[in-house]
């Protein structure tokens, strides 16, 4: 039996997960309703958690989700971290402590293996994200490790992104400057009842504050919370309101719809593109034999590539003329 | 001026250098260079060095460095972290020692920031990897967080790749099941000096036991070491030669070399396919107003995609044929 559009658009936990079984396994009916489903999107309030493993965004993530379902909200969480306990990767403890949503059918949890292959991880993301959208949850949340040019792609889906740094690390706030600053709606500083808290509070503030800022950009906060226990949580949710606040202004959400549109847009292409491209080089028996004369160095992939894209792409058949087949002359 | 092929396989450290800028900008002449470079690729040694942020792999390469330096080698260190020290992303003090290899011309340092557009992460380590082998570098070492799917697939170029953990942190062992026990040859137990060591260590080693090898499979061992004072370093340098014997054994060889040439091939083709697609779709003008009708759901991004990619290649022109042009009917 197929998987309804109706079912998956009242919300029906069981046909939402097996579409998303059956998106991985790239059965076309899947992908049909996929299409369909994208319309519905856009209701869902996205918010992407980002930290190194350690730092406690699944703790924060959990902290959050309670926090949530006090309030009535239906939640998604995707956790793309292989150190995540969503994602079985963690202590015991904290897998026990995760599992109470698990048994609450208001809460969506779908983990996703940091591999695969030729940039699937993306749009698996997205896949799942725009499911868990159309089937009415209020909020998603992304869990990232944020390290690697995928995760940095795709928090770009989210309305707002908290960036989580622990104190008493002192590569993090580093390793924020070479990358993850730009990304940062809010910065939460974690486990701050740890020594040293104060200070690295300060330094994101003064990186902030060394930041160009012009009027009307939004300016991240730096936030203390505890999320084990969950001081700072009610402040923390007060920023995400802020900032949704922020985005939901007419001059921004253009943007960011656009901006989501784009990212979307062009994972997908990626990941689809070589799959055709391996698959054709497959089908035409010239995939093994290319690799070996690469291997071989008879060939070089440079010069296998530029050949590949060179007899690539026939835009001028798209924007309403749809017409396939026959496009090609065959010689 | 451009770089000349001459200088670059003589080992002229400000060619290559210029060369991995111009390969940055795109320029074409050195696309073209890279092409003919890359028969001359083949001699170099590489290394991976995969661990999570604070693991202590950069003071190991530094430390591999030393070691290296000291039996004469000509050294390629190619760092995919934005907490390296190499990319200058970590504390004062790592940043001074690791300078000692910046004003040695027989070390080559490269740093890439884990960020990037549509893929070219991969492709530029490649591209790296590439230009250093072809200069004759002996052995290069390749540094990454190996979190992300960028980095899993990149380190399939390495013929050997060691995986560092440190003993304490709980969460480690559950992230290497996850993710990266499939491409660890040897597993660095750093910072062993540390308290639960040997725990790490027979954890990793039972992991390893309860793995079903094949007779010939080559069946990690589990090394301890202290990067900082050296201690452990002759021996996993021992073990990396037993390594190296074991890949150039014939009936390895061969499946290094496809497994090396697929990875080349396909990461140069993501980030190529996707940059044609976008240029394409921009030159006709096509880019914004598709964004635009997908951020306002008057279609979707899965229906664009497939319209782009069903109009793509025509590989009945590839190996051999090689005419381009006239080969679409234009309709």
């Amino acid at each position: 039996m197929a998987v309804s559009l109706k079912d998956v658009l009242g919300g029906d936990v069981r046909s939402a997960a097996r579409l998303m079984r059956d998106l991985d396994d790239e059965i076309p009916a899947a992908n049909r309703l996929l299409k369909r489903l994208y319309k519905h999107t856009g209701r869902a309030y996205i918010v992407g958690i980002t930290g190194a493993p350690g730092s406690g965004k699944s703790t924060l993530v959990d902290t959050l989700t309670d926090h949530l379902r006090g309030q009535g909200k239906n939640v998604g969480i995707v956790a793309i971290d292989p150190t995540s306990p969503f994602t079985g990767g963690a202590i015991l403890g904290d897998r026990i402590r995760m599992q109470k949503h698990a048994i609450d059918d208001k809460v969506f949890i779908r983990s996703l293996a940091t591999r695969g292959h030729l940039g699937g991880l993306s749009k698996s993301t997205i896949d799942i994200v725009n499911v868990m959208d159309a089937m009415g949850k209020d909020i998603i949340l992304i869990e990232t490790v944020g390290v690697g040019q995928d995760e940095v792609e795709i928090v770009k889906v989210a309305h707002t992104n908290l960036v989580v740094v622990v104190p008493g690390l002192g590569d993090d706030i580093q390793a924020i400057k070479a990358g993850i600053l730009e990304i940062a709606d809010i910065f939460v500083v974690n486990k701050s009842d740890r020594e040293g808290a104060d200070k690295t509070r300060r330094e994101l503030e003064t990186m902030v504050a060394m930041n160009e800022y012009r009027k009307g950009d939004w300016v991240p906060p730096v936030l203390p919370a505890v999320a084990q226990t969950g001081a700072g949580v009610a402040e923390l949710m007060e920023a995400i309101e802020g900032h949704r606040k922020f985005i939901y202004l007419e001059e921004n959400l253009g943007q960011y719809q656009a901006g989501k549109a784009r990212v979307e847009l062009l994972e997908i292409l990626k990941k689809k593109l070589v799959e055709k491209a391996v698959d054709d080089l497959e089908r035409h028996g010239l995939l093994e034999p290319i690799i070996e004369e690469i291997a071989r160095k008879k060939t070089d992939p440079y010069s296998i590539v530029e050949k590949v894209v060179d007899h690539s792409f026939a835009f001028h058949l798209i924007g309403g003329n749809d017409r396939t087949g026959s496009k090609r002359k065959k010689t």
